[in-house]
């Protein structure tokens, strides 16, 4: 009998992490005589904990093919955080149980950094406990942040997303700057990393359009020279539109925009910085101003995902099973650019030990010497990731998006086990 | 020689005016015997007060053509509303003289209740003068709160933006209410009627689906009552996805963005309801919160714009001009639906006189018995002007959108005006 396999989704979703499910479970189903079943976890690794698992048997291939049109978590993703070893044993312990029961010989974590981490923990408690099992780590994060792969899947699109956003919303501004707005400040994620905070520059063609000016988490924020810079761009253009991450941070490394809540990981909740720079502006500048704050919208945006970015989503997906039947454990598929004009990728591996837990920023050199824009190397790292549209299909003027069944698999542990 | 015309945008902007635009110019090129040239505004009614016109002769055909693909105003929009006659003549004796000096004998003035007003008085003005000129208004307002028509162009892609951005961001949220945010909160545009924030309701296609609950400036806020809401919804479907109007108001009928609360730091609110209202959740209820405010983004977003709305509005331009070699003076196209299952619509008329100045608001039976959701009917009134897609043409992952010339027209008056 073949082993069945586990899937979870973690972390922050985005707008394709549903065709890297699609990658694994379809990539699954031409494999059925070395793996058995897919179970996913319903919101995550807490389903391997609670034996809540998701049968994805159970969904017709049209579903299943639905999955890479469809935004957000189809099984629900999880912020939960696994403790160390040392600190929460029963945790793992009580995951290779719950696989034990179900027969589950490979597992495949969706997620960012937290989650390479995870997978990489699950592969050396199951070894320790002589349990045999297969760890692949899918990436996946809108942040762009992990290492060794060239890009992260997610990313693009959200990129994408940023990119048009300030392009249209610059068009608007700019049009209307002789007696209305004077400056647009447009707050993306990014909480570290200033990845997000660059794809916005990929909307100005030359000097003098939106965005004049990014804020990037890399730079510390310098209120006198940025507020010098909006004065001049509104001088010379008429007009000012700025991107700004949401992990802007003072000289002293304080977020200027933390709201004081602090999410499972011990992460601040961040949120609002745009207003407070548009405080300033009017406040010191006196200028008119209009704030957006994307938010969620930027990650579930999968009406304008990047196909790159779907194709590559996927393609994780796809390798981690075949990786998992070659026997390879504890590694992650990363994506190799092999040319950059044409653009062309494939698919690369990396050692999970080599992964887990760094976080990839910006380089300098791709942050022009003023700490206020990309470079012409940053430009080129980003445009072949947005490139490419991957429409969902639209039903009564709205995309049509997929909810799976989600049936439940009958439970065969005794144990119930409080998170 | 045959007359010419003037064309100038007024008021905000949407993802669709330019169409518009391209209905009125290319509508007239067909017409050379009786229309000379079209002069657009340079940032609209100022451009014909400065007598800084542009010559939309000198942008080729496919120029014109690339505006039905392009957001914001094209010309340049104003936010500039003339005065009464009595308090400021000189204004419209300039316009006046401005017309006589370029010989022009049709005037299109492209905006929403200002602006009818507008071009409402401006008709009157030339007649009073002895000038021959005839003014047709043509309309544009996402706030869709224009008389007589039974929509307004620029709406319907605002809310097709607002709609499949409430829709996906409520996949996001869904899938990760069990361990992170609770209460999502959209802030939308639309200050004194909620049409957009209606149009957001879209999204949920069954009980238990974002938009959980909708807060429409027409609905005094009533505090109790809606976090009784948010709480039932958390406790009933795992979590709450609200739209808001940024027009929001207490039952004293202040806006909730004007209060002058503090958060909990200290700092002062901001601006934007959305985050007050978040707060305000988080305060009273202790749930994880996320907020977005689309801002600008929702109507420039020309990318997502509604097919319906995009004809709607090059429909409008078109019939400007034709009513206007009719010698149709003082009016304005208008949308009439003449069925709505199937949905079908034609152009048909409305007297200026019967347009300036009134604001059409959602009628009650719009808007759910309590207050926090749309009524079927609301629905069937809403949902055809959102259907089909009109995605513009990209270019290296981003929407190609069209920058003209706009050359301008030697002066031809030896005054200067000083607004």
């Amino acid at each position: 009998m073949p082993r069945n396999a586990f899937y979870a989704q973690s972390g922050g979703v985005t707008a394709v992490i549903n065709a890297s499910a699609a990658g694994v479970i379809e990539t699954a189903r031409k494999h059925s005589k070395q793996i058995g079943k897919v179970y996913a976890g319903r919101n995550g690794v807490i389903g391997a904990l609670t034996e809540d698992l998701i049968d994805t048997s159970k969904e017709s291939a049209a579903a299943i093919r639905a999955l890479t049109q469809t935004p957000g978590g189809a099984f629900g993703s999880a912020r939960y955080k696994l403790k160390s070893i040392d600190k929460n044993r029963r945790e793992y312990e009580r995951l290779v149980e719950v696989f034990k029961a179900h027969d589950i010989g490979y597992f495949f974590l969706n997620g960012g950094n937290d989650s390479a981490d995870t997978c990489l923990k699950v592969s050396q408690i199951a070894q320790a406990l002589g349990y045999p099992l297969t760890a692949v780590h899918v990436p996946k994060t809108v942040d762009n942040d992990l290492p060794i792969t060239d890009c992260c899947p997610g990313f693009g699109s959200v990129a994408k997303y940023v990119a048009t956003s300030m392009l249209e919303a610059g068009f608007d501004v700019e049009s209307m700057a002789r007696t209305s707005t004077k400056v647009f400040i447009m707050e993306v994620m990014g909480r570290n990393a200033g990845w997000i905070t660059a794809a916005t520059g990929l909307a100005r063609s030359k000097a003098g359009q939106a965005p004049h000016l990014l804020l990037f988490p890399e730079i510390a924020f310098d209120e006198e020279a940025f507020l010098a810079a909006v004065k001049l761009n509104v001088e010379k253009y008429g007009y000012c539109a700025v991107g700004v991450s949401e992990g802007l941070r003072d000289k002293d490394g304080r977020f200027l925009a933390e709201s004081g809540l602090k999410d499972a990981f011990g992460h601040s909740q961040l949120g609002g910085v745009a207003p407070r720079i548009a405080e300033l502006v009017r406040g010191r500048l006196g200028l008119k101003h209009h704030w957006a704050v994307a938010d969620y919208l930027q990650r579930s945006a999968r009406h304008i995902a990047s196909k790159t970015d779907l194709e590559q989503s996927y393609a994780v997906g796809k390798a981690a099973v075949e990786y998992a039947l070659k026997g390879m454990n504890a590694v992650m598929p990363t994506i190799v650019r092999t040319s950059s004009k044409p653009y062309r990728w494939k698919i690369g591996v990396a050692n999970l030990s080599d992964v887990a837990n760094v976080e990839k920023k910006m380089p300098r050199d791709f942050i022009t010497p003023d700490g206020f824009h990309i470079t012409t190397r940053c430009r080129n790292y980003l445009t072949p990731l947005i490139v490419g549209e991957a429409f969902p299909k639209f039903e009564n003027g709205l995309p049509r998006y997929v909810r799976l069944k989600n049936t439940a698999v009958r439970r065969k542990t005794r144990t119930d086990f409080t998170l």
